[in-house]
């Protein structure tokens, strides 16, 4: 008998079996809206099983067994295998197909060439001018040399206009000299800076003639071809071990007076002549298009981390049984506790909410340079460029809570590394603060919603962009039973109403006297819950446009009841700017709270199978408590004992330490 | 000139001098009202000045750089020492200094002799009979033998009931066969059993002629005195790497029927004689007692750990300079940003309020059992061991969201090792988990709730204890610019309003025909809910007497800050709880906010100095960022250049890997 869940094998863990057999949808089907294709779905399938098959790629020992030194080993050697392999695998040119492969292979610790193919190729081939691709972008595609992009600083984050690392011209020579004024100038952060790279990207302070230019791209090789041996003059290392990613070499990086030629300076948007001539940039590049990109992949990529810790936790919790309720022969599976349910259900939801947003904003931007190429509306850029800072922060502040209460509901053994749990918490969790820091990008968006309520004051509400338009629209009372979209009006109540308060806050500093500077301070907090109410009113419009969308009834079905749980879990979080003023009643409280756990018993017959539809294979998860079949005990066994400590039965320290001290206690 | 904070030295970072010398009160008396005596604050300062004089003592290498084998290692190493040195640096017989001590010394990432103290030598004291005291605690406080307490199974956290090992008397050779009958009933967890323990209290069912009778503690020699090897029959080992307490040898422990004498049944309170004759326990042991002190203990440890963090935090924020605000022509700390502020300065207030609640806790538990022997009043007790089951939840789950928020607001440097603030969040959210699941914790103070509630329904209110007292009291409408008290009134309308709809959901269910497991399952999400308002509320109360009692008014004064800031911060999270049916207004929101806002003022010329009352040394520190002399960047390029991967220019894997891919790229 065919089941609609796939994962389904002789000899699982009869348990997980038994959920996964209750199953009201397809798990490929569901992997396709998960993937956005059938064939992606299908390929990463495929993908994982050859994978499977080459040996060499598999991790020579648990990756928590590793030090340092180890897992970067490790990750070195297996990109050498990959390498060797790659076009047998995946097609080289579909990015999905790529970066599954490299998830599943190298998995999310790190490795050497993490910034290679995702920062300096793409800085080439964005910065370059054609005679400087002819140079150096053949060479870095093929890998003779590895490169990484070298910007932030120890002292000073990603703030650009501050950083102190200066590339002064000399026309005598034609060169730049690169140099580190300052301790706080060393480059800093940097992935695979430290050990693997031979070649940079660096970014400095462009200095012609006394004058700063600001920053500028420089191509600059840091170490031997030959030897790997850093330059005389440049001063190259790791910056030590980090909450995650180990496997990956961060480094430092300063210049003594280090000489660079003129051609050096990547020069598609500007050039320094041989006399020192600035050549200044036709037009200042915008520059948002790369950053919604990249944030809105972050808000899919999240939405699998979390999938994978929740993986994780859902199917433990089908295998662990504890205590009693109706049947007091029988102890249930800890998913059946409702405060269990509470914990991992609407996490789940979150994660589909979380990746169904990402894709859709790229669609929609897609489609928004189309418009702008047809007829020049730049409206609706600037709404979503404001909007995916807030996306960016708010999908990895609850990613960060998700996974962790997943690990919790594993109980102690989620504190194992055999959970592999805190190590996808390590690895989400720093988004919270790269690609923009999360109190920083929520300020941003701030900006744009201060600025869009300014025109509604103004009268000029015709003028706002279409994801800002409730801002300017009247309350009508909202009638929750009616559906989604009522949810949608309550929540554009909310935010509306936080967007207006902290504006007229921040206007009434300043009427008081206050700098804009200093207003903006006094009503920053204010503002930035402003900006995650605007953020979460999208991605639960998002989500329900998604579950719209989808034509196979049964997958329809079971993300419906998803739905329903996410819109009545996040309403409930923010049920006091509506309940302030009486907009929502006390009633509408009671009913939010009933759909809410009637949601979570809905939901629990398909648990297992929603997260096994994120299709996470084995090697991926790297979680003895995640494993498909859910043979959890006998394996946890088996990971300790061939964990490092065990390979002796006495220990050197105790012979060395702990046996004199007794012995000396017996005299 | 002397300054009120005690920390100044020449030489020290400029910024962070300036924000001691704007304290408001002397940091060495704020340090006797957080360690509860002038005698500890002193003697704190006063160890770890000794300690810091004895080289052997630090730390060989910074602790991140060493893998598990080397923690274990070094751990045992300074154990070795610190036993030479015991009695030179601290009264042993005074806990508060030992606890300092092993603190300063040790670090929190655990060691060999951790359980030996804490539990194993108290487990003897608790439950041997003066003949087993007599064989058996001297040689264990002597450290003869080394011990651990083994009762946690692989399949079944700490359900007592539930455990798998039995201990099967044989009256023809008057032993106990010890004994593993499947896999999840391995032992798993115990600290210092997989390699350092010799001995063991190991929880086992006792069976006599196949009749089970339930848990009962055995002393079992594990391994060899002299060669440490396991003895036959014992399987022991390490369980791997874990989130935190990586230098803990957390273990396993299996028996293959091995057999130990008769006497090793711990026979303080039953015994097995000769012919197989079990002689029951006078009476059962409530056992409250133990747990309330340990988990007042951990609302206090958890309290230090914030502290940790934040200390961190602060001071980095007071170095850290970025933006402007009114001045242009310097950029401002970030301590500056009301977001900072917004992220830090509540969880300062919290760390003092779970200190504070802890000591309280304590005290009040004291004076209860003079109560109880003067007047046999027991009402008091089972309130205060219900309410310790909710503070160790509310305080972990608070504190780890503390830790996170602070390691963030320290930006991209949070997230090296160098700020070791991710190590603390390992360590302190370990006991989200440990001594009892924080949700099975606030169930069981529901479970408290919800009969006091029917006491009252059923016109009984008169026998409630004196702490869920105002479950029974009329509501009235309460001016919040009254002060404290009128917060407390707010608060307690909040929880009691919760607590019995709770239970009247609970009891609907059941009249609707559900079992009372079914019921309460159902309910349990919103019994969770009233546990914590319910633990919140006491916290806060502790808070508000705590800071009446102080008496040095400079210290006081800035504690009445941070409580304010605490009251304002508190009600605002819960307010929709009164804000549904009207019980709280609008107005009032906006009053709650004010305060909350100008509270972050008032506290910040005070917060470096508020966390330097902690007098945290740099060594318990541990933090490149939290330094006590504020001179973060050149320390960190150093840490970083000693840290492991840095021992050689050229890593063996690029020579071995990376180099040959580039080369055979150029072919």
């Amino acid at each position: 008998m065919a089941f609609l869940n796939k994962e389904i094998r002789d000899g699982d863990n009869q348990d997980l079996t038994e959920e996964r057999r209750t199953a009201t949808f397809d798990t490929d089907k569901m992997a396709e809206v998960i993937y956005g294709s059938e064939k992606l779905a299908r390929r990463r399938r495929e993908i994982s099983h050859a994978v499977s098959r080459i040996p060499e790629l598999a991790d020579s020992r648990p990756l928590p067994f590793l030090d340092r030194f180890e897992k970067v080993t490790e990750g070195t050697r297996k990109l050498s295998v990959l390498d060797r392999h790659l076009a047998e695998l995946i097609d080289v040119n579909d990015n999905g197909e790529a970066l599954h492969l490299y998830h599943e292979v190298m998995g999310m610790e790190g490795h050497p060439l993490a910034l290679h193919e995702v920062m300096f190729v793409p800085a080439l081939i964005g910065q370059a001018s054609d005679e400087q691709y002819e140079k150096w972008l053949g060479r870095a595609k093929r890998r003779e040399i590895i490169g990484c992009y070298a910007q932030t600083e120890l002292g000073h984050g990603s703030n650009l206009r501050k950083l102190e690392t200066t590339a002064t011209y000399t026309p005598s020579t034609q060169e730049f000299i690169l140099h580190t004024p300052t301790i706080t100038a060393l480059k800093w952060w940097p992935g695979a800076l430290g050990k693997s790279s031979n070649y940079a990207v660096v970014v400095a302070d462009l200095i012609i003639k006394d004058k700063s230019y600001g920053p500028h791209p420089f191509i600059v090789q840091l170490r031997d071809e030959k030897t790997h041996q850093p330059l005389p003059g440049i001063t190259v290392g790791d910056i030590g071990p980090k909450m995650a990613f180990n496997g990956g070499d961060n480094g430092y990086l300063g210049f003594d007076n280090f000489r660079i030629p003129r051609e050096n300076l990547l020069n598609r948007h500007s050039r320094v002549e041989a006399d020192g001539t600035y050549v200044r940039p036709p037009h200042a590049k915008i520059g948002h298009s790369a950053m919604i990109r990249v944030r809105s992949h972050m808000a899919t990529g999240q939405g699998w981390l979390l999938g994978h810790a929740l993986t994780i936790a859902i199917r433990y919790s089908a295998v662990r049984i504890q205590g009693f309720l109706e049947d007091k022969s029988h102890e249930v599976k800890v998913l059946d506790y409702q405060t269990q349910q509470h914990r991992l259900f609407p996490a789940i939801a979150r994660a589909y909410a979380f990746i169904f947003c990402g894709f859709e904003t790229i669609r929609l931007y897609d489609q928004l340079i189309l418009d702008m190429n047809s007829n020049g509306n730049t409206s609706g850029m600037a709404d979503l460029h404001a909007l995916t800072s807030g996306l960016k922060s708010v999908v990895t502040h609850f990613v960060g809570q998700g996974i962790e209460q997943a690990r919790m509901a594993c109980g102690g053994h989620g504190y194992s590394m055999a959970s592999y749990i805190s190590e996808i918490y390590g690895v989400a969790i720093g988004g919270c603060t790269y690609e923009g820091e999360n109190m920083v990008m929520l300020l941003q968006l701030a900006r744009y919603l201060v600025k869009s309520v300014e025109l509604v004051k103004s009268g000029k509400a015709n003028q706002l962009g279409p994801m800002v338009a409730y801002l300017a629209v009247a309350d009508h009372k909202v009638n929750l039973a009616t559906g989604p979209d009522s949810y949608v009006k309550m929540f554009q109540y909310i935010s509306k109403r936080q967007s207006w308060k902290a504006t007229e806050k921040f206007l009434k500093f300043m009427e008081n006297g206050d700098s804009r500077d200093v207003a903006w301070n006094k009503t920053a907090v204010e503002l930035t819950r402003a900006s995650r109410l605007h953020t979460r009113l999208y991605i639960m419009e998002t989500f329900i446009r998604r579950v719209e969308s989808v034509t196979d009834i049964p997958v329809k079905s079971a993300l419906t009841d998803l739905l329903n749980l996410h819109l009545n879990y996040e309403l409930l979080d923010v049920a006091s700017y509506a309940l302030e003023d009486g907009f929502m009643s006390s009633n509408q409280m009671d009913f939010i709270k009933n759909q809410l756990y009637s949601s979570l018993e809905k939901i629990r017959p398909n648990a297992v199978s929603l997260v096994d539809s994120f299709q996470f294979s084995d090697m991926q998860l790297r979680s003895v408590l995640g494993r498909r079949d859910g043979h959890v005990y006998q394996n946890l066994f088996d990971w300790a004992k061939s964990s490092p400590l065990n390979k002796t039965d006495v220990l050197p320290s105790v012979t060395q330490y702990l046996k004199p001290m007794m012995e000396k206690a017996k005299l």
